[in-house]
């Protein structure tokens, strides 16, 4: 049994019965680290270290000895937090963020900070896809997605503004879970547009993201998944974004819970959610100026792209952003409209596979809809596409129905088998 | 012309004639602040030496030369951020809190950091009210409110998950200002519950409260305030917490509009809205416990008020937090039933008059109430009750209609004269 392949609670397992011991199992992730790293560049920092005294020293919770790595936009007390940025070279932080310390007194081992767009922007760090260097991983959590395909990390924590969590863990074949706006901790995050800014993970499977989930949001652990009632199929305004491929995977997935008995009906937007789109950029770019403040005296020493992003806000009014703002929230409140009698939407996650080039790292929008909706999402991988590079789909639910939609997530895994 | 009593449009004009030098606002202020600061501990760190030096160097902007305090629980990167706490004993951030930032631009000028209860909670902060010393100021945003109270800043600002701007501004005799969730910038803020946390300002004038939000949010300076078109007076289901004294207060406010030619009418809370109070308790609990894991490892070094809100939301699992966090949403999507055709509420922003002891900072439920709906919410003195003690009255708006309270606020000024 190779660790870096293994699921939490197959590796929980095999601690418990003396198979494994944690020891092991971080120096297994810490050696895959050596070897493979090199050329992806998943990690800006790994805490070797700290990550082998506190394997030694025993961890204890429900997550004991799983290591984990860290999007480098949240704060660590023992490392350095440098937001992907040269603003931020050698800051260290005096406490961890709320999320890293409630997974760690879950006994869970953070094995460094993993590489992140500066900011949680649009200006990529140099990560490589796993599967091609060519390509980009996606991101702003570009990192924490790529740890986790190439075996580095049993999980990583992201961020989530746009499509940040679930871009990435798409492109890269893995499952990611952004949770409703709010519901994880935000202490130690650094803002980007906190009207939509949410603490998320990237693991190697929607049951790896329940127990995260559960793990910080004090729930029993997960047993075994029930089905959702009823799937509602939404393409949305943007499916002509969607490449063949993807579109036929999305319908893919459709068709296997049809088969399992589960009800798939199509859903549309509500007249006038195409707009979200708009409003949404506009908030965004008036949060993130408002939010960058803190560097305005010394902006021109980050990086043009977010140099942009600063400027762009600066000329947004209060007056537009309230008026976009309060048609989100009217948006918000619309949501049973969308949902009906499903209690999950299937919708794609990405046009397709991870596109070539590491400059940009994709296209948000098919994310970020949900993400402006404050809504829950996770993605899943379905299926592949050009060059056998992965392609996933999106589960949607509600806010707040967080464990319904993982369950429906962890139900398509084994539809998927 | 007193500096340490006038308005902004004063200091501005003042000194735009020449009749005042922006060293001489603010020396003035520090004169006031060695004077008069021994005996009311408004300020927890003096920036005298920044303060002179900016004001030498001649401050541009729409605010520029205008002094202010900055509650201990937002960054300033040249002195300490102690967030009230030993477990942040010495601590300066590498950068200033987006809202600090963005009035510094416009020209203003930190005089220090102001007093706050440990991690803007319940644990008070040894700040005296600046008319009775044996009475609370109110808090968390003690130092904030006092400092504007006793002249030793035009203004200040505070942060409110509760009524921790509103409530201190109401006991010292000033306006206070939490804008709608998510306004005004958030980086470099503590959170506490962030769902409810907000930066917000208190000054000597709802005028004045109208000038800080034009310069944070891009917007026109204000010119003469519309006047609301209906007031809803709304007593809530807390009325029979409010004293024979404040209840007559909102009453007189009330008749001020009437007089004025403004339509006002009664509202009531829909039903279901008298849950928000314990829908709230229970949401508070469990995200400031989230966001208190930073601190987990060294707790017992947090004051033992901090210490019980960490164990109380411990042992809040995530299924009630979410029953009752989609509970709120609820209430929030169902705004309009409340406000009707009032485009502003009256209500009583306090029980009374500040209470006596500084071991608690009075009674959160007047104020918590709007934070809990993330409305925008205001208060104006109007009135005195025991001692002589000011009482002041809470105006509410919708979301995103800042600027109309702000303008209601405004005109109830012109009516009290």
């Amino acid at each position: 049994m190779d660790p870096t392949q293994a699921d939490i609670a197959t590796l929980r397992t095999e601690i418990a019965t003396g198979r494994l011991t944690i020891p092991a199992v971080i120096e297994a992730h810490l050696d895959r680290i050596a070897v493979r790293d090199g050329a992806i560049g998943a990690f800006v920092h790994v805490a070797a270290d700290s990550a082998l005294k506190e394997a030694a020293a025993g961890a204890q919770g429900r997550l004991a000895g799983i290591p984990f790595g860290v999007k480098d936009v949240l704060d660590t007390a023992n490392m350095p937090t440098e937001h992907g940025s040269a603003l931020y070279s050698g800051h260290v932080p005096p406490f961890d963020a709320g999320s890293v310390a409630r997974l760690r007194r879950a006994g869970a081992i953070v094995l460094g900070k993993t590489a992140t767009a500066e900011f949680a922007g649009t200006a990529a760090p140099a990560t490589c896809h796993p599967m091609d260097s060519g390509r980009t991983p996606g991101g702003s959590s570009s990192g924490s997605a790529a740890a986790v395909a190439a075996g580095m990390a049993t999980f990583a924590l992201g961020t989530q503004t746009g499509g940040s969590v679930l871009r990435p863990a798409a492109f890269c074949g893995v499952a990611g879970f952004k949770p409703t706006h709010g519901a994880w901790p935000v202490s130690g995050m650094l803002p980007a547009a906190h009207g939509f800014d949410a603490v998320g993970a990237i693991a190697r499977s929607a049951d790896d993201l329940a127990e995260i989930h559960a793990a910080m949001m004090h729930l029993p652990s997960p047993v075994a998944p029930d089905a959702p009632l009823s799937i509602g199929l939404c393409r949305t305004h943007l499916w002509d974004t969607v490449s063949d491929e993807a579109a036929a995977i999305v319908e893919a997935a459709a068709t296997a819970f049809a088969r399992a008995g589960i009800v798939v009906v199509e859903r549309n937007l509500p007249p006038g959610f195409e707009d979200l789109t708009a409003h949404r950029r506009l908030v965004n770019a008036f949060e993130r100026a408002g939010n960058m403040e803190s560097w305005a005296v010394v902006i021109d020493g980050a990086r043009p792209e977010s140099q942009e992003v600063f400027a762009r806000g600066q000329n947004v009014d209060g007056a537009a952003y309230s008026t976009s703002a309060a048609a989100l929230d009217t948006a918000r409140s619309r949501i049973g409209e969308l949902f009906g009698g499903s209690d999950v939407l299937l919708t794609a996650v990405t046009p397709g596979v991870a596109p070539e080039g590491l400059a940009s790292t994709g296209d948000p929008r098919l994310q970020e809809l949900w993400s402006t909706l404050r809504c829950p999402a996770v993605t899943v991988p379905f299926g592949a596409g050009i060059a056998g590079l992965p392609i996933g789909v999106q589960l949607v639910a509600r806010p707040w129905a967080d464990v319904r939609l993982l369950d429906a997530a962890r139900h398509l895994e084994r539809l998927r088998g």
